[in-house]
Protein backbone atom coordinates (compact mmCIF):
# COMPACT_ATOMS: atom_id res chain seq x y z
CA UNK A 1 0.00 0.00 0.00
CA UNK A 2 3.09 2.09 -0.08
CA UNK A 3 2.08 4.38 2.67
CA UNK A 4 -1.67 4.80 1.55
CA UNK A 5 -3.79 4.17 4.66
CA UNK A 6 -5.74 1.14 4.95
CA UNK A 7 -9.72 1.61 4.71
CA UNK A 8 -11.02 1.68 7.80
CA UNK A 9 -13.29 -1.75 9.40
CA UNK A 10 -16.11 -2.12 7.47
CA UNK A 11 -18.80 -3.58 9.85
CA UNK A 12 -21.60 -5.90 8.73
CA UNK A 13 -24.82 -6.22 10.43
CA UNK A 14 -25.69 -9.84 10.23
CA UNK A 15 -30.09 -9.52 7.94
CA UNK A 16 -30.73 -12.95 9.80
CA UNK A 17 -29.61 -16.41 10.22
CA UNK A 18 -29.15 -19.55 8.95
CA UNK A 19 -31.13 -22.82 10.30
CA UNK A 20 -29.55 -25.77 8.93
CA UNK A 21 -30.05 -29.38 9.95
CA UNK A 22 -25.30 -29.35 10.03
CA UNK A 23 -24.46 -28.62 13.46
CA UNK A 24 -20.64 -28.42 12.84
CA UNK A 25 -17.78 -28.22 10.38
CA UNK A 26 -16.83 -32.25 10.28
CA UNK A 27 -20.89 -33.16 9.12
CA UNK A 28 -20.53 -30.48 6.26
CA UNK A 29 -20.08 -30.53 2.50
CA UNK A 30 -17.34 -28.57 0.70
CA UNK A 31 -20.02 -26.97 -1.71
CA UNK A 32 -23.83 -27.20 -1.82
CA UNK A 33 -23.86 -28.99 -4.81
CA UNK A 34 -21.89 -32.06 -2.95
CA UNK A 35 -24.84 -33.44 -0.88
CA UNK A 36 -25.80 -30.81 1.11
CA UNK A 37 -29.13 -29.79 2.83
CA UNK A 38 -31.89 -27.43 2.10
CA UNK A 39 -32.31 -24.82 4.94
CA UNK A 40 -33.85 -21.82 6.47
CA UNK A 41 -32.61 -18.33 6.13
CA UNK A 42 -34.67 -16.61 9.11
CA UNK A 43 -33.94 -13.02 8.36
CA UNK A 44 -35.15 -9.97 10.53
CA UNK A 45 -38.42 -8.18 10.09
CA UNK A 46 -37.06 -5.17 9.23
CA UNK A 47 -35.64 -5.96 5.70
CA UNK A 48 -38.79 -8.03 4.73
CA UNK A 49 -39.31 -4.92 2.12
CA UNK A 50 -36.03 -6.11 0.32
CA UNK A 51 -37.29 -9.24 -0.38
CA UNK A 52 -39.91 -8.14 -2.85
CA UNK A 53 -39.46 -9.58 -6.31
CA UNK A 54 -37.79 -12.52 -4.73
CA UNK A 55 -39.96 -16.12 -5.83
CA UNK A 56 -39.81 -19.66 -5.22
CA UNK A 57 -37.64 -20.88 -7.75
CA UNK A 58 -34.70 -18.04 -7.89
CA UNK A 59 -31.70 -18.81 -7.75
CA UNK A 60 -30.08 -16.52 -5.53
CA UNK A 61 -26.30 -15.73 -4.63
CA UNK A 62 -26.40 -15.85 -0.19
CA UNK A 63 -23.23 -14.22 1.47
CA UNK A 64 -23.05 -15.28 4.97
CA UNK A 65 -20.32 -14.94 7.77
CA UNK A 66 -18.89 -18.41 8.18
CA UNK A 67 -18.22 -17.44 12.29
CA UNK A 68 -16.83 -21.01 12.95
CA UNK A 69 -13.62 -20.05 10.89
CA UNK A 70 -10.29 -19.33 11.39
CA UNK A 71 -8.98 -15.39 10.26
CA UNK A 72 -5.14 -16.05 10.72
CA UNK A 73 -4.53 -19.31 8.33
CA UNK A 74 -3.32 -18.40 4.70
CA UNK A 75 -2.57 -21.54 3.19
CA UNK A 76 -4.14 -24.74 2.79
CA UNK A 77 -4.59 -28.20 1.77
CA UNK A 78 -7.22 -27.76 -0.77
CA UNK A 79 -10.63 -29.52 0.09
CA UNK A 80 -8.83 -30.29 3.79
CA UNK A 81 -6.89 -33.27 1.77
CA UNK A 82 -3.15 -33.49 3.23
CA UNK A 83 -2.91 -35.37 -0.46
CA UNK A 84 -3.60 -31.58 -2.18
CA UNK A 85 -0.32 -29.30 -2.36
CA UNK A 86 -0.37 -26.70 0.21
CA UNK A 87 -2.28 -23.54 -1.53
CA UNK A 88 -3.07 -19.80 -0.68
CA UNK A 89 -6.07 -19.58 0.77
CA UNK A 90 -7.60 -17.22 -1.93
CA UNK A 91 -6.82 -19.80 -4.92
CA UNK A 92 -9.29 -22.28 -2.53
CA UNK A 93 -12.88 -22.21 -1.05
CA UNK A 94 -11.55 -22.83 2.06
CA UNK A 95 -13.77 -21.40 5.18
CA UNK A 96 -10.41 -20.49 6.85
CA UNK A 97 -9.74 -16.86 4.60
CA UNK A 98 -8.73 -13.42 6.76
CA UNK A 99 -12.44 -12.37 6.07
CA UNK A 100 -14.28 -15.62 5.84
CA UNK A 101 -17.57 -14.58 3.68
CA UNK A 102 -19.15 -17.79 2.39
CA UNK A 103 -21.10 -17.63 -1.51
CA UNK A 104 -23.51 -20.37 -1.60
CA UNK A 105 -25.49 -20.43 -4.65
CA UNK A 106 -28.79 -21.86 -3.79
CA UNK A 107 -32.43 -22.49 -5.46
CA UNK A 108 -35.41 -20.80 -3.36
CA UNK A 109 -37.81 -23.33 -2.30
CA UNK A 110 -40.62 -21.78 -0.04
CA UNK A 111 -40.87 -18.23 1.53
CA UNK A 112 -43.19 -17.40 4.67
CA UNK A 113 -42.68 -13.63 5.40
CA UNK A 114 -39.09 -12.98 6.14
CA UNK A 115 -38.29 -16.77 6.35
CA UNK A 116 -37.20 -18.39 2.95
CA UNK A 117 -36.05 -21.84 2.65
CA UNK A 118 -33.43 -22.35 0.20
CA UNK A 119 -30.72 -24.89 -0.80
CA UNK A 120 -28.49 -27.00 -1.48
CA UNK A 121 -26.28 -25.06 0.94
CA UNK A 122 -23.65 -26.08 2.97
CA UNK A 123 -23.75 -23.31 5.60
CA UNK A 124 -23.67 -24.79 9.12
CA UNK A 125 -26.83 -24.27 11.51
CA UNK A 126 -26.71 -20.22 13.18
CA UNK A 127 -24.09 -19.08 10.57
CA UNK A 128 -25.07 -15.33 10.31
CA UNK A 129 -26.02 -14.43 6.54
CA UNK A 130 -25.03 -10.76 5.51
CA UNK A 131 -26.42 -10.71 1.59
CA UNK A 132 -28.98 -11.94 -0.99
CA UNK A 133 -28.47 -11.16 -4.35
CA UNK A 134 -30.06 -12.67 -7.64
CA UNK A 135 -28.23 -14.70 -9.87
CA UNK A 136 -27.19 -12.58 -13.21
CA UNK A 137 -28.94 -14.08 -16.19
CA UNK A 138 -25.68 -14.63 -18.41
CA UNK A 139 -24.16 -18.45 -16.84
CA UNK A 140 -20.56 -16.64 -16.92
CA UNK A 141 -21.68 -13.68 -14.52
CA UNK A 142 -22.11 -14.29 -10.53
CA UNK B 1 -36.26 -13.95 14.90
CA UNK B 2 -38.72 -14.70 17.77
CA UNK B 3 -36.59 -14.23 20.79
CA UNK B 4 -33.56 -15.18 19.31
CA UNK B 5 -30.65 -12.89 19.77
CA UNK B 6 -29.50 -11.72 16.63
CA UNK B 7 -25.67 -12.73 16.10
CA UNK B 8 -23.07 -9.38 16.73
CA UNK B 9 -21.69 -7.86 14.20
CA UNK B 10 -18.72 -9.41 11.86
CA UNK B 11 -16.41 -6.60 11.31
CA UNK B 12 -14.26 -7.19 8.22
CA UNK B 13 -10.65 -6.10 7.61
CA UNK B 14 -9.86 -4.77 4.11
CA UNK B 15 -7.07 -6.82 2.54
CA UNK B 16 -6.67 -3.99 -0.09
CA UNK B 17 -8.22 -1.57 -2.07
CA UNK B 18 -8.99 -1.08 -5.67
CA UNK B 19 -7.23 1.20 -7.91
CA UNK B 20 -9.51 2.02 -10.73
CA UNK B 21 -10.38 4.87 -13.48
CA UNK B 22 -13.49 5.21 -12.26
CA UNK B 23 -13.86 7.66 -9.76
CA UNK B 24 -17.58 7.99 -8.83
CA UNK B 25 -20.40 5.98 -9.09
CA UNK B 26 -22.00 8.26 -11.97
CA UNK B 27 -19.33 6.72 -14.30
CA UNK B 28 -19.65 3.23 -13.33
CA UNK B 29 -21.48 0.99 -15.48
CA UNK B 30 -23.73 -1.38 -13.61
CA UNK B 31 -21.77 -4.54 -14.61
CA UNK B 32 -18.26 -5.42 -14.93
CA UNK B 33 -19.09 -6.86 -18.44
CA UNK B 34 -20.82 -3.83 -19.67
CA UNK B 35 -17.82 -1.92 -20.66
CA UNK B 36 -15.95 -1.94 -17.34
CA UNK B 37 -12.33 -1.43 -17.50
CA UNK B 38 -9.58 -3.24 -15.89
CA UNK B 39 -8.37 -2.47 -12.35
CA UNK B 40 -5.28 -3.19 -9.75
CA UNK B 41 -6.26 -4.66 -6.91
CA UNK B 42 -3.61 -3.34 -4.22
CA UNK B 43 -3.28 -5.45 -1.62
CA UNK B 44 -1.29 -5.31 2.09
CA UNK B 45 1.80 -7.54 1.92
CA UNK B 46 0.70 -9.75 4.80
CA UNK B 47 -1.74 -11.62 2.87
CA UNK B 48 1.14 -12.39 0.15
CA UNK B 49 0.96 -16.06 1.30
CA UNK B 50 -3.20 -16.44 0.42
CA UNK B 51 -2.37 -15.66 -3.45
CA UNK B 52 -0.29 -18.39 -3.70
CA UNK B 53 -1.87 -20.79 -6.74
CA UNK B 54 -3.41 -17.54 -8.35
CA UNK B 55 -2.08 -17.04 -11.84
CA UNK B 56 -3.01 -14.89 -14.55
CA UNK B 57 -5.89 -15.72 -16.77
CA UNK B 58 -7.62 -17.31 -13.37
CA UNK B 59 -11.12 -16.47 -13.16
CA UNK B 60 -11.52 -14.95 -9.70
CA UNK B 61 -14.72 -13.75 -8.07
CA UNK B 62 -13.81 -10.64 -5.94
CA UNK B 63 -15.33 -9.43 -3.03
CA UNK B 64 -15.39 -5.73 -1.93
CA UNK B 65 -17.26 -3.12 -0.07
CA UNK B 66 -18.72 -0.86 -1.33
CA UNK B 67 -18.02 2.14 0.78
CA UNK B 68 -20.06 4.78 -1.04
CA UNK B 69 -23.34 3.17 -0.80
CA UNK B 70 -26.28 3.71 1.42
CA UNK B 71 -27.50 1.02 3.81
CA UNK B 72 -31.00 2.19 4.31
CA UNK B 73 -32.07 1.62 1.47
CA UNK B 74 -34.36 -1.69 1.12
CA UNK B 75 -35.91 -0.89 -2.35
CA UNK B 76 -34.94 0.57 -5.66
CA UNK B 77 -36.15 1.21 -9.51
CA UNK B 78 -33.92 -2.06 -10.62
CA UNK B 79 -30.75 -0.47 -12.68
CA UNK B 80 -31.66 3.01 -11.62
CA UNK B 81 -34.37 3.92 -14.37
CA UNK B 82 -37.79 5.23 -13.33
CA UNK B 83 -39.44 2.83 -15.79
CA UNK B 84 -38.35 -0.59 -14.27
CA UNK B 85 -40.97 -0.79 -11.37
CA UNK B 86 -39.54 -0.69 -7.83
CA UNK B 87 -38.17 -4.08 -6.34
CA UNK B 88 -36.51 -4.99 -3.32
CA UNK B 89 -32.65 -4.66 -3.60
CA UNK B 90 -32.07 -8.46 -2.78
CA UNK B 91 -33.68 -9.10 -6.14
CA UNK B 92 -31.27 -7.03 -7.26
CA UNK B 93 -27.32 -5.74 -7.96
CA UNK B 94 -28.14 -2.46 -6.57
CA UNK B 95 -25.03 -1.33 -4.71
CA UNK B 96 -27.41 0.47 -1.63
CA UNK B 97 -28.25 -2.65 -0.02
CA UNK B 98 -27.99 -3.40 4.15
CA UNK B 99 -24.44 -4.76 3.55
CA UNK B 100 -23.02 -3.58 0.64
CA UNK B 101 -21.02 -5.90 -0.40
CA UNK B 102 -19.82 -6.25 -3.91
CA UNK B 103 -19.69 -9.24 -5.99
CA UNK B 104 -17.39 -9.23 -9.40
CA UNK B 105 -16.33 -11.78 -11.55
CA UNK B 106 -13.07 -10.80 -13.49
CA UNK B 107 -10.33 -12.43 -14.88
CA UNK B 108 -6.71 -11.81 -13.73
CA UNK B 109 -4.10 -9.99 -16.33
CA UNK B 110 -1.41 -9.78 -14.42
CA UNK B 111 0.42 -10.56 -10.78
CA UNK B 112 3.53 -8.18 -9.30
CA UNK B 113 4.21 -9.23 -6.08
CA UNK B 114 0.30 -8.40 -4.04
CA UNK B 115 -0.99 -6.28 -6.65
CA UNK B 116 -3.25 -7.95 -9.07
CA UNK B 117 -4.86 -6.44 -12.19
CA UNK B 118 -7.91 -7.92 -12.90
CA UNK B 119 -10.78 -7.29 -15.09
CA UNK B 120 -13.54 -5.96 -16.18
CA UNK B 121 -14.55 -4.24 -13.06
CA UNK B 122 -16.80 -1.76 -12.48
CA UNK B 123 -15.51 -1.00 -8.22
CA UNK B 124 -14.83 2.26 -7.83
CA UNK B 125 -11.25 3.85 -7.27
CA UNK B 126 -10.55 3.26 -3.59
CA UNK B 127 -13.13 0.17 -3.08
CA UNK B 128 -12.10 -1.97 0.15
CA UNK B 129 -11.45 -5.42 -0.89
CA UNK B 130 -12.44 -8.19 1.32
CA UNK B 131 -11.94 -11.27 -0.56
CA UNK B 132 -10.73 -13.37 -3.45
CA UNK B 133 -12.30 -16.68 -4.16
CA UNK B 134 -12.19 -18.93 -7.50
CA UNK B 135 -14.78 -19.41 -9.88
CA UNK B 136 -15.49 -23.01 -9.52
CA UNK B 137 -15.44 -25.30 -12.67
CA UNK B 138 -19.34 -26.02 -12.70
CA UNK B 139 -20.72 -23.27 -14.62
CA UNK B 140 -23.75 -22.94 -12.46
CA UNK B 141 -21.69 -22.26 -9.24
CA UNK B 142 -20.24 -19.18 -8.69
Amino acid sequence: MEGEPLPESCVCRPIGVVRSSIKNRSEAPKQGGEGAPDAWLELVADVEPALDGIEPGDDLVILTWLDRSRRDILRVHPRGDPANPMAGVFATRSPDRPNPIGLHRVTVREIEGVRLKVGPIEALDGTPVLDIKPVLTNVNDV
